[in-house]
């Protein structure tokens, strides 16, 4: 059965070009190494082991890098890769070699690379080692630091389809000025990473490469849509990942994945060249923001990115406020909502909260406050809730469906989802106005209720309900969206703790009636849906949420949070 | 004829209301001076010769003032008057009373008034000197200013109409954001000046009190929509005034009273808590800013209002950048542009550009770069205007009638002339999401050919076509609504210079032949509209634009310039 612009005689039309575009791939790594290639497909198991096996993709890793890639790829922070070139230790050629090697791997394990660019970066990666041996200086702050980048982000003379088959021709003139700055500070771009159609799912399928596997466990979903980033970097497949989100495709992806990742204020990250079908759509506005193994190092890109890299000089539209030293108080008062009342999340993610909690209340710097009785309501997070989701497709989809039409490509499961949420109903521009005002006004109670009244510096939320999702059913958003709608900055950070089959298994005693969190929990025929065993060694991760442009103080807080949670490096 | 809304029965039962409402005015003057209201109304002309003649307002404030208070309203900066306070010189109170007195003169000359706040203010200016004499410290850096705030912005427990006749019985439960930061930081607040219906004509008139007229020619416009600001301040009925603009409404009502005037980069100045019919549009986004008699008061108001009012503390959407020093380059490049190749400026206009580029151009601290053959085309500055007009009205001013149809009030022609901007065409979002990425567009190409490639620090170009407009009659927005589009900061100055009826009397040769053109420069029937008899006394006033939040470095200019031209406090 088709479905709204599906057209299978068109889109057959475009398989052609699709083929091509990745045999590229296959291409440039055989180019680059056939002996590995072969030893991967030696050793890897075929896609329908890994797509219905729990399966530990570092283990891979282990097995075919050798012992000085995998100190590479494994112990090195960003800084250490930077001051190794500067003492001499390491040249940038042997880093992004490393992180090819790892890159390649990774890709037999996950499939999260849309396209490699390998002589680039081992081009890029000579210049640098040239540059620092002639100066003695280094280019910047991500000298030589391989750094993924998601595919929506155009680079300059390469094919950018954000996921659209319609996009399969499409050369971007211009680089995004995100990757433009990574460049000028030294980063090696040696992969652009998967998103899924539409780039509006809380998972990485489309139809140029399939799915993407979980590094975790390989048959569980990435996230998304950042769902390439957080399978690359947790392969260790690049030192750090550049993402995006407009509803959680940041923050699911690392939580998923056992990562750190930030969702910054808005405009603070250029969004400048970039394709996805949020053109001129300002009602959720989308953010840019890194995927990374530790905070320290999402902190370092941060500052760097921002002080050094200075968007504001490239694009209008980013706010010229570099990263500062943090100004939390001596004591913090966090709130702890281990729930939305919305949607229950799965029993592991209520004992993450809880664990974290119970940490933190026996720690001085904290002030421990339990939100449960003092937040919206089941019937105002519904509103808010339904008022994102119109917010999404109020314009019946039509960008969307425009980029989707040229092409015929068959419409996945979650783009059907998302294409529906909100009833995918065409709002008129007062009814979009009506609903922008009502996200203000959500906006403006947040503040003044949880930050100015109850004088809290940080809000500890789960960051989805479950620890993983399985592939194509990530439904419900709501726990990350909310931060979109009303566009308060957070950060996800993995709590040391996984899923449990046994501990994790038991159903809550009384669950909501409303219809996300029958989506949720139960199956159609009204059997519950939710199946411990499914979520088998996935990571257990929150969210941390503070106040409008005190990114900062969230990253801080969250060092400090790992500290006391024993979580420096995933 | 009735239009659109109107319905002149409904109409007439909210007369009594509105008539009470002006009494209240009336009730509150003869109450503080009954002997001031005597006189004025002897000695002021009757509204008949005023709207006909080029009266000077501030001849009658000499006339009826005392020298004490004509000292404390003509003589003394915002920074005098709290120096005063603490040295023990002067009073809030006698302060307050001074600039109560002139309010009540002003709004016999030139009707800006929607609501006194006599008894109010008073009692503040009581309070202020008690907690000055209790404490020997002052409340905040405008301790005992009195400043006049436009109506739109909420006041506590007063009615807010925002010159909508069906908001007649709305009583604010809080006030404005900036309302409140003003009185923290001590400022007295006496009066809610006017502003024309829907808050878009580049004019001040409505169904409340008809219309404001110009402190320098009350026969013509104090501009709009913060005419009612410039009439008073312009009068020197407050210190300072605080307006809003989305399309030129600080801007042109600073440059036709002969004022300075800020229109930010948005966000900086908190909009929460005011009333407009731009609830939820954010494709051309508002600001709030100060109009002054000087650019160094200009400046304190904005350094006090960010850097002590902190407004992000209470507005989630403020954006915590405080106020900087600022950053100008020893030799600034400034870019001319006479004329924006759509409309041709009447001939004082393009007498002022051409004689301050005449003076810069003798200055070493600027470099000074005609963009006449650098700017761009004809058709690319009407594609960009229309969208623009088509912005304003693309939900088919659907938020606008529902406000205006509850009254039936009648349609002024300013309000016509708006409502048909773009047609009145009611767009779909898909439509509305185009026009943003087109406005993105032009903001990134700004940056990029400007200021950027060029190297500019600043662009001077006219403010308005006319020196000031004729009642009814400000037809083209597009020399102030493009920075809004866009937005790049501006500081519009005067330059000393006045409309010569003689000198400024000539049709330029050739005219271009746009729709918008014609209307500024030709009556229906093709002969010539201008006439250089009707803008005798008009200032010659001139924006700058500076890069995105530069906002500190284009008053810093503007700080240089205003001292070459020699106008110091006007």
């Amino acid at each position: 059965m088709t479905y709204l612009t599906e057209n299978p005689a068109l889109f057959e039309k475009f398989q052609p070009k699709i083929d091509a575009y990745n045999k590229d791939k296959e291409d440039q790594i055989k180019a680059f190494d056939a002996d590995l290639v072969a030893k991967c497909e030696q050793l890897i198991p075929s896609a329908k082991v890994l797509d219905s096996e729990a399966v530990e993709g570092l283990d891979f890793l282990q097995q075919l890098l050798s012992k000085k890639d995998l100190q590479i790829v494994n112990e090195y922070t960003i800084k250490e890769l930077v001051d190794k070139q500067v003492s001499g230790e390491l040249s940038a050629v042997e880093i992004a070699q490393a992180y090819i090697r790892a890159a390649i791997v990774a890709n037999y394990v996950t499939n999260y690379a849309l396209q490699f660019l390998i002589p680039e970066a081992l081009e890029q990666a000579k210049s640098l080692d040239k540059h620092l041996k002639d100066t003695g200086a280094l280019v910047g702050p991500f000298h030589g630091v391989p750094i993924s980048i998601k595919e929506q982000m155009c680079y300059k003379n390469k094919v950018t389809h954000a996921s659209y088959v319609s996009y399969i021709d499409n050369v971007s003139e211009e680089s995004s000025v995100s990757v433009d700055i990574l460049m000028k500070l030294g980063a090696v771009c040696h992969v652009r990473t998967s998103q899924p159609q539409t780039i509006m799912h809380l998972d990485t399928w489309n139809n140029f490469i399939g799915r993407t596997r979980n590094p975790r466990s390989t048959k569980l979903s990435p996230g998304g849509s950042s769902g390439g980033e957080s399978a690359c970097v947790g392969m260790h497949a690049s030192a750090i990942g550049h993402g995006s989100d407009i509803g959680g495709s940041i923050r699911a992806p690392a939580a998923f994945a056992n990562l750190f990742g930030i969702r910054p204020t808005t405009k603070r990250i250029s969004l400048l060249n970039g394709i996805s079908g949020g053109k001129g759509q300002e009602s959720v506005v989308a953010v840019q923001g890194p995927l990374a193994r530790s905070i320290d190092e999402l902190d370092y890109f941060m500052k760097a990115y921002l002080n050094e890299g200075k968007p504001w000089c490239y694009d209008p539209s980013a706010i010229p406020i570099p990263w500062r030293e943090p100004s939390l108080p001596d004591v913090i008062n966090i709130g702890i909502l281990p729930t939305d009342n919305l949607v229950t999340p799965y029993p592991s993610i209520t004992r993450g909260i809880r664990h974290v909690a119970d940490v933190l209340s026996k720690d001085p710097r904290f002030n421990v406050i339990d939100l449960s009785d003092n937040w919206y309501s089941e019937e105002e997070m519904k509103d808010l809730y339904d008022t994102t989701l119109s917010l999404y497709t109020c314009d019946g989809n039509q960008v969307q469906l425009s980029m989707l039409e040229p092409s015929g490509e068959p419409i996945l499961p979650l783009t059907k989802h998302f294409l529906e949420f909100g009833g995918g109903k065409t709002h008129s521009i007062y009814s979009n106005r009506m609903m922008n005002a009502k996200r203000d006004a959500a906006k403006v109670n947040i503040m003044n209720k949880y930050f100015n009244d109850l004088k809290l510096d940080l809000i500890l939320t789960p960051t989805n309900v479950a620890p993983a999702e399985i592939p194509g059913e990530s439904y419900y958003w709501g726990y990350t969206s909310l931060w979109n709608l009303v566009d308060y900055p957070n950060v996800v950070f993995p709590t040391g703790l996984k899923h449990d089959v046994e501990v994790d298994s038991k159903v809550p005693e009384s669950l909501n009636s409303n219809e996300y969190e029958k989506k949720v929990w139960y199956n159609d025929d009204g059997s519950i849906r939710y199946n411990s065993k499914e979520y088998e060694n996935a990571p257990i991760a929150l969210q941390l949420t503070g106040k409008r442009f005190c990114d900062e103080d969230v990253v801080a807080a969250t060092k400090i949070i790992s500290e006391l949670l024993n979580v420096r490096r995933t």
